[in-house]
């Protein structure tokens, strides 16, 4: 019997092209034998949007949701103005396909090089949910223009969209070694919003009573971020706390290079969707200069999800033995190929993620 | 002819006590001869609330406005639920004196230890706005205690409240060596608001010909703000992101033990206010643990303020020779002295700050 792993490809715009190959390259080394990919390589992003002013329609849409996951280089271009590919893309995206699970972990690997003195030992994963907070798109403007122009953003949170990403996060903890779990908000300024998190996670907390739990204000978590980062396991936040709170991450872990990040929908309804947390990166496109890893750990990410495990741990094991031994540049492909070489290699199945 | 500086001191909570007492002492001693000290000291916080149920009344606010400048140490105890005293005092009182440059130097000075590695140089400047965006209290609950809770909150941005601060910012980039001034938001997902500040941001920095603009996204910024902090000069942004980013300054200059504010009203209207960023600290309280240094340099920044520019440097001065040779650890009170006596000495008047 054989399965079939059907995957949309967006390769996007920038470096998004030259990092998904690499991508592609490892997952297919590391899929199980009778696992048989289909991929379908879809052209959203600047170029499209600036030959049909789409960004991604609803029959886009439709044609995504056949497949079995999404995995995504990065969309953007200093060509379009600033917010169209975010939210008629990514954003849009996100929200039609109920992404709520923004998963993205922070890890910093040995070998690499934190900007934070002593080699902290980071390995966490922050919970960011993804389909609610300031992020709705509810805002507008009145007097445009004039200097009586008023803006206003809007920040939507409701007890079915909180209690089911914190729901995730507890279970995410409580898989964990250490079966801890912070909460980041900031309650005791956005009071509404913040009481509402604040009193959810609380309650479903009785349902894991194995999980220490604490809470942050946002800014005392930026400082926690890097003066004692080895202090967080799991982190579940709002979303637009966990955008500015996984940036950091990934810049303390060495990076954004390295940071991968899974846009999940757990219920299965909607295929989720895989990316680095980096962008485009215009600057280097094309020139074989970006670093796949972020591209690679978030093509484990999308197997962990899939349920092939072990194949997303043989992942994670070959970046770590590849950063271990890093020295010199090397370029997108042959980073790429140094992975998918550890993968095709016997001795890669037997090391264990660090 | 003898000056006075008529001064409200609000010790506040915990180690607020502490902190301000030193602050005086250095203030007492930095002040010129000829100005006079008038101290009025007032007993907001936890206890005031307990007795009485007042956070900040109107009698209050108008015993306050007579004063030119106040001195503020902290307020806050786990005794009192979240938000009551940040909202009720903290936050009413920025918003009744209409503070709006909220005012965040982040330095690091010679001898601190950075948690970055490689001592990297820092001098920047934060403008916090500090009466709008999310900050403006304008949310609300829905079915509040039931699965079908919602909570919202509204970030409220005006052209007049944004073009103040933004015109001080640049005013203040303009007097600094490097004349460099980044705007901090996300206009690529707060369209509305972010659009505005841009808008703003560009149209007035027609009137400082001199000073150079860059734009980041808040996530993108903590990235710098870890990687690179020794590319910011003076940073405006809005009142949440400015927040959070001033918190992380904090932490890569040495940790809010060191971190000074001010909250100010540049037109003089109402008097403004100075706090370090740190707060109560309830757990190490009336031990002599606290650092009076934010609390130090808040006093600089006020009389700064006050005009009195040459005694703001001895200040400095003072603190960053003190802390360049800092070793062993001091009481509250024993570095209140240390930075009083080198005020005294005569030597300290020719000592420049770093
Ligand atoms: C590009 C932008 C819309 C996006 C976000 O803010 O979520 C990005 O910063 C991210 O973190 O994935
Ligand atoms: C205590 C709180 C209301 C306050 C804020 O959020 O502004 C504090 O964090 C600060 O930065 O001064």
């Amino acid at each position: 019997m054989s399965r079939t792993l059907s995957l949309a490809v967006i390769p996007g715009d920038g470096i998004g092209q030259e990092v998904v190959a690499e991508g592609l390259k490892v997952l297919s080394q590391a899929l199980p034998q009778d696992v048989k990919l289909e991929t379908k390589s879809y052209d959203f992003g600047a170029k499209r949007w600036h030959e049909t002013g789409e960004t991604l329609t609803d029959a886009d849409l439709a044609q995504l949701k056949e497949h079995d996951a999404i995995l995504l280089g990065a969309i953007g271009d200093p060509s379009v103005p600033s917010g169209v590919l975010e939210r008629g893309f990514l954003l849009k995206l996100r929200f039609a396909f109920d992404h709520h699970v923004n998963l993205r972990p922070g890890k910093l690997f040995p070998g690499v090089k934190s900007p934070l003195a002593g080699e902290p030992a980071i390995d966490f994963v922050v919970v960011r949910e993804g389909t609610e907070g300031p992020y709705v798109g509810n805002g507008g403007t009145l007097r445009a223009g004039t200097p009586h122009e008023v803006a206003t953003e809007v920040s939507l949170n409701t007890a079915f969209g909180i209690e089911r990403v914190v729901r995730d996060a507890y279970a995410r903890a409580q898989a964990r070694p250490r079966k801890k779990l912070t909460l980041v908000h900031k309650n005791n300024v956005l009071v509404h919003a913040g009481h509402l998190w604040k009193n959810i996670f609380d309650r479903v907390g009785e349902e894991f009573p194995e999980v220490t739990t604490d809470y942050l204000h946002v800014d005392a978590a930026t400082i926690f971020f890097v003066t004692q980062p080895e202090r967080f396991d799991v982190i579940v936040t709002d979303n637009l706390f966990g955008d500015i709170l996984t940036d950091l991450a990934a810049a303390v872990t060495g990076g954004i290079g390295l940071a991968a990040s899974g846009n999940i929908n757990p219920s299965g309804e909607f295929p989720s969707m895989f990316e680095p947390v980096h962008g485009s990166a215009p600057d280097i496109a094309g020139q074989g200069k970006a670093d796949p890893t972020a591209t690679v750990l978030s093509v484990a990410l999308l197997l962990q999800h899939l349920g092939y495990t072990a194949e997303a741990a043989r992942i994670e094991a070959a970046v770590a033995a590849d950063l271990a031994e890093r020295f010199g540049t090397r370029s997108t492909s042959e980073i790429g190929d140094a992975l998918a070489a550890r993968l095709a290699a016997p001795a890669a199945y037997r090391v264990q993620p660090g």
